[in-house]
């Protein structure tokens, strides 16, 4: 839709009136007025088809009314009297001729503020009906498109034979906007209109209401896109509000979708099957058509420019379907598919794992040069930097590690699904156990490395959870084939489709969207990725963490070889790291010691550059440039430095600055270890954070390094997992509780039973 | 505020105007215009302080320059020039002039759409020298106020001296809307203006910008409160954008608050600086204030109305500071003192609980007084239900039990925090320990319940949490009793502060905005009320479940006995409970068996009302009504009776139609226990809710019961806790690394080091 040029908006009247009262709603058409007028400036032919003219008028026409009367009188009671006038005695024709004018002064004045030109155009039924009048208005609208105005369209109500009764109008008075109800039911055939000739499936459409008169005008006008707004969401596949109601993205024609339609829209003429009825007729002449909710207020700013650039919004009418399945249909697909998986026996799950560690190497060909033509596109492109080319190139040597990696993941996955982690006997013959499950299904978001693709579907595969992978675009071929070999090596034991890979056209907000079916996001890839993810996934949870702010505390009584050591370590061997040091504390004494010297010679020579905290800078007579902020992760050769009082104030400044991920502490004042008095033990039990390390380098919090077998993510949360996530990250647990007809009233006061609550073995099974 | 009867709304350039490019806001425009119509007509008297006059006169200028050239030529371009015109040919108050009409009728038209009148007033400085014209202006407003219309206020830009060069505009040329800059600085005596003699304080203000004019017309029409939009969130304690920088909510002058103003707004003139200099002078003068942004698309379509109501936007600027710390500062010091708690030893906890305990039975009395005023409060305003004013009421028989529930707690509580829940060998002399820690600082929100404060306190100080507690009106007597009592115990450890009572008066969105400060919200009371924080609680997690639709399905080969049993067990026993059956669902051939009348006949004795699935009712020649959604949580004496197949099917229809609370199946169909081929195992293993149930009452999913000790809540969520949640479900963990200097550079290929990964006994302790 990015491509359309000339868009009709067609603008219902729940969008531009304020629903049962008569005034236009302002802050609605504003916000659609700069949308067109920013789609209009950046070269597309925007045209407009609005109802409003009706409430506008009957609007000032009440305030005329009114004021002829006693008007002292009326504004001196201090109180509103305008909203308690009848509605009826107002006539919609009057009304109608009243509006217009004010109606298109606002829309102009509006469009005005982006210098943007309009012009008025009233058309009615005769219009059409007449050849040479249809010309005439064709060629009018194309010369206003061509001087880069924006044709407003209304039907000229005050011109129109008054309302005639008919079905469609139920429940519309003279007091709802009448644009359009005023025309008689005119059928033309399509053949008659030149450009339509080929659109004959769908050969009749009457201009009852603005949506046939919009999608009339989309097709006359050639246009690309039609954009029908009211205070529909769009095409539900059931009566909105039943059980089974979905929104359907996309309506193709030619699909035996079985659709319902809800009950007509509030204001207005035209109900849903009046505007699928139109939708129809314009795609069938070459316009494509989106219908939207236009009313809703956490969207009306954006709606219109969400939808041509190609946002999921309301319902897309649409002739070619695409080649896959859509998104919800695969997560579908994966959760039915991924419940067959977790009632796998483990070493079955290991065996598919073990089989994709074979193909990795069997295939290696293909993978290459699937690999290779990915590299061949970045290399030409020029867009990826050379730390991203070097992580989308594979080699046989990385999958050889990778393999090596999987097999460990197999290993690990006994004994993950279905673990009896309590037993209790709850009373005589009522049993309680709790044990591991897969969380469900997963979304994995990663960006260039392709080698996350099998990693992440063992860790899946290992846990009985479904997974959608959604893969960066720079690797799409290699995706494309590490996905085909993990389905192979699932398809040997029936459950090939527990593993998807989400298109890359899907947009990550879109994802977050289906709340209900996705359990658990983790995002593999830079910061600003996961923070994007935990920003876009309200309401699902999202595994990982977005800052790595890790401090090296270095103690009044630190040893100095372990301090330049485990400083040279933590900050030099791995600078990207998220478990990398960003901020050096050091203890007030330690200025006047040698270590000083030391350490601030190890970073001169490793190259580190080196920013002072404000106390650290405050110490110094030439200092280095001043730390922005305490609470930057550098992510490179570069560090800050700031001095502190004691062990209770580093404790303080991490609690303050630090992201939660890994703080050290070195030093020597320990005589026993474990004893609660020490430093170095007060530092671990005090610093809450994931992470807390005596006298270790920052970079061993990692699930390999811990020995978890397998690494998930690295967590910051306070809930699930937290740290370096193995396996155990992605189950939870379930209650299964075995009786022989317990009731709760067996155990009221005056019940026959007793709870026992005795606590059983975990690997003990007592029947009786 | 919401008593504020007069208020000026005062609308800065960068609300009023698009930042930049200087065509007008319409959207913010128009959705202001909405808030200030509906205010007046819920009978406030609104005045409006407005900019734009230039942006607006800029636009249409260069627009009419534009067309006076050669006008087919530039459209014809089909690219827009307009925007390519350099600003400095268009002179400021030329602008003005121009734009002052064009803007008075856009204001006009827009507050016609809500049948309000506006009246454009236009100032000097002159009108506020001059003690007549002042009186004169003075007495127009207030005509205009009396007569329902809505003063807009500007100044007379066009008749005004040119700008002189003044510190207080820099970065403000001609371009940008020069509203106020070209007024001389004027310094008045406030004394000299009636109404003012009594705001010595801040005797001298200048009117050179829109805040000053806004505060001093304020004063003058002595309103009650004067909102100032423009595009900064209000008052920082430093610089936005430093680390400490925290926006200032409430700012009493008498405070030695420490502030420092940021720069300047983007657009327009008045700095902070000028913004808190004429906040402060109005209030002196008798005005609330509120400084607030006007910009945010998030909030602009209710920003004003958010004020009005008292919600916490912005910076209001008052006289009078509460008695207690602000919402922040109690979390603050909840947290820190929850910090001393965690590091209490355990039976240091537990005595707490205990002596709370004890303190419920010796204060007896106290307790009840004050829950006899929250009773007559109750029963005298009439507004609760007999239900709720049940569970309001306390006895000594309730305190007893709760006061046994409490020494529960107090055992249980031994052994949660700082358990060691893994230890393994790294390499030598590397030992890694994963213990748990506190989640941090909870917050519960519950309802009517009086007793369940000292129950929350109880579970939050056995797990070493720092607790905010926000109970509802209803009980705001006991609560406070409650709450005196749990911090009394709280001290003989000095650790008073722990548990916090917020004000009954903060609301919980307010509550939920503190993302950074509560790591958990525990919601306790009903459905809605969790639904509400789920909404509400953007960033922190919430335990808990919203809906509990429990199953029970009577499979073809169950136990006449045990289904009747525990049909009527799981639904009649407490019928509002969340673990309550909502959908039985019975196997096809039980249709036919005697069991199927036995339940019926069971279903009506009790007076449960049959609501009949699709299927159920296809089956019967007569059926009662059809269930409205298969969804549904009766919460009462109903349920709804559906049909399936086969144990298979009732799995699907649970899946799809299911909470994941508790689900039950009965059935005899089994040769023996444990076997995976049996009905009853399969069922088990295949359904993943929270609580899977054979042949007991669904009600038995509950903490005590299931013999936890404690309940905390019933979570349906997939991460973190699952079903009934014990004292485990408010613990987090940390891991502690414990060397001597060891760093990853040791154990790389060339290392001189090997990872052991030797899991150790989780007692063991080991120092070498």
């Amino acid at each position: 839709m990015r491509q359309a040029k000339r868009i009709v908006v067609k603008l219902g009247s729940a969008v531009v009136t304020r629903g049962d009262e008569c005034g236009l709603a302002l802050g609605r058409l504003a916000s659609i007025v700069e949308q067109v007028a920013m789609l209009q400036n950046q070269g597309r032919e925007m045209v407009i088809v609005t109802s409003g003219a009706v409430a506008f008028g009957k609007q000032r026409l009440r305030h005329e009314i009114l004021l002829s009367q006693s008007v002292r009188q009326a504004l001196h009671s201090g109180h509103n009297q305008l909203k308690d006038m009848s509605l009826s005695v107002l006539e919609a024709r009057a009304c109608a001729a009243a509006g217009q004018s004010g109606l298109m002064a606002l829309y102009e004045a509006m469009f005005t503020q982006y210098s943007t030109c309009t012009a008025q155009v009233l058309v009615t039924n005769l219009d059409f009906h007449d050849d040479e009048k249809r010309q005439n208005l064709h060629s009018t609208l194309q010369e206003l498109l061509r001087m880069n105005i924006v044709p407003i369209i209304n039907t000229n109500d005050a011109v129109v034979p008054p309302p005639e009764p008919d079905s469609d109008l139920q429940g519309v008075n003279v007091g709802t906007d009448s644009m359009g109800a005023t025309l008689e039911v005119v059928r033309v055939a399509a053949g008659v209109l030149k450009g339509l000739a080929e659109s004959l499936v769908c050969t009749v459409i009457s201009i009852k209401d603005n949506d046939s008169l919009a999608a009339r005008l989309a097709v006359e006008m050639k246009a690309d896109l039609l954009i029908a707004l009211s205070d529909v969401e769009g095409l539900y596949n059931s009566p909105p509000g039943t059980d089974d109601a979905k929104l359907i993205d996309i309506f193709y024609p030619g699909d035996q979708q079985s659709i319902t339609y809800g009950t007509k829209s509030r204001v207005g003429i035209g109900g849903m099957e009046a505007k699928v009825k139109a939708a129809l007729w314009a795609l069938h002449g070459g316009t494509s058509v989106v219908i939207a909710n236009g009313t809703n207020p956490k969207v009306t700013g954006h709606v219109i420019t969400d939808i041509v650039e190609g946002k999921k919004v309301g319902t897309f009418f649409s002739e070619t379907k695409p080649a896959g399945p859509s998104v919800e249909e695969q997560t579908e697909k994966a959760r039915n598919c991924g419940r067959s998986l977790a009632s796998l026996q483990p070493d079955q799950r290991s065996e598919i794992i073990r089989h994709l560690a074979e193909l990795l190497t069997e295939r290696k060909e293909m993978i290459l040069t699937a690999n290779k033509m990915d590299m061949d596109v970045a290399y030409s492109t020029g867009r990826l930097a050379p730390a991203m080319l070097k992580r989308l190139s594979l080699s046989p040597a990385k999958l050889h590690s990778l393999a090596v990696g999987l097999h460990q993941i197999a290993e690990t996955a006994q004994g993950t699904v279905g673990r009896v982690l309590r037993r209790t006997r709850v009373a005589h013959n009522l049993e309680l156990e709790q044990i591991t499950i897969p969380i469900g299904v997963l979304l994995v978001i990663f960006e260039a490395r392709p080698d996350c693709l099998p990693q992440v579907s063992a860790l899946a595969i290992a846990t009985g959870n479904a997974l959608l992978l959604k893969g960066g675009k720079e690797a799409a071929n290699t995706n494309r084939v590490l996905h085909q070999l993990t389905q192979e090596a699932l398809s040997i034991h029936g459950v090939r489709e527990a593993v998807q890979m989400v298109s890359t056209r899907e947009e990550v907000e879109d994802l977050c969207r289906l709340d209900k079916m996705i359990d658990l996001i983790i995002p593999r890839g830079s910061s600003q990725l996961v923070r994007d993810i935990q920003r876009a996934a309200k309401g699902i949870p999202v595994l990982g963490h977005s800052e790595g702010i890790c401090h090296v505390y270095i103690d009044a009584d630190a040893s100095v070889d372990k301090a330049i050591k485990i400083g040279r370590d933590s900050k030099c061997d791995y600078p990207a790291a998220c478990n990398a040091m960003e901020t050096l504390l050091i203890h007030r004494d330690i200025l006047r010691a040698p270590l000083f010297d030391q350490m601030v010679d190890m970073l001169r020579t490793e190259r580190v550059k080196i920013h002072a905290g404000p106390r650290f800078a405050s110490y110094l007579t030439f200092s280095p440039s001043e730390a922005k902020s305490l609470r930057t992760e550098y992510g490179d050769l570069e560090c800050c430095v700031e001095v502190v009082d004691s062990m209770e104030e580093a404790v303080e400044h991490i609690h303050k600055y630090g992201s939660s991920h890994t703080d050290v502490i070195i030093t020597e004042n320990v005589i026993e270890i474990f004893l609660p008095e020490e430093t170095a033990e007060q530092f671990l039990q005090k610093l809450d954070s994931a992470c807390v390390f005596w006298n270790a380098s920052s970079r061993f919090a990692d699930g390999y390094r811990f020995g978890l077998g397998a690494e998930v993510g690295i967590s910051t949360a306070r809930i699930h997992a937290r740290g370096p996530v193995g396996l155990e990250g992605l189950l939870t647990t379930k209650w299964i509780l075995r009786g022989e007809g317990h009731t709760v009233a067996d155990f009221s006061e005056h019940g026959t039973r007793k709870y026992l609550h005795e606590s059983l073995a975990v690997g003990q099974r007592d029947n009786n």
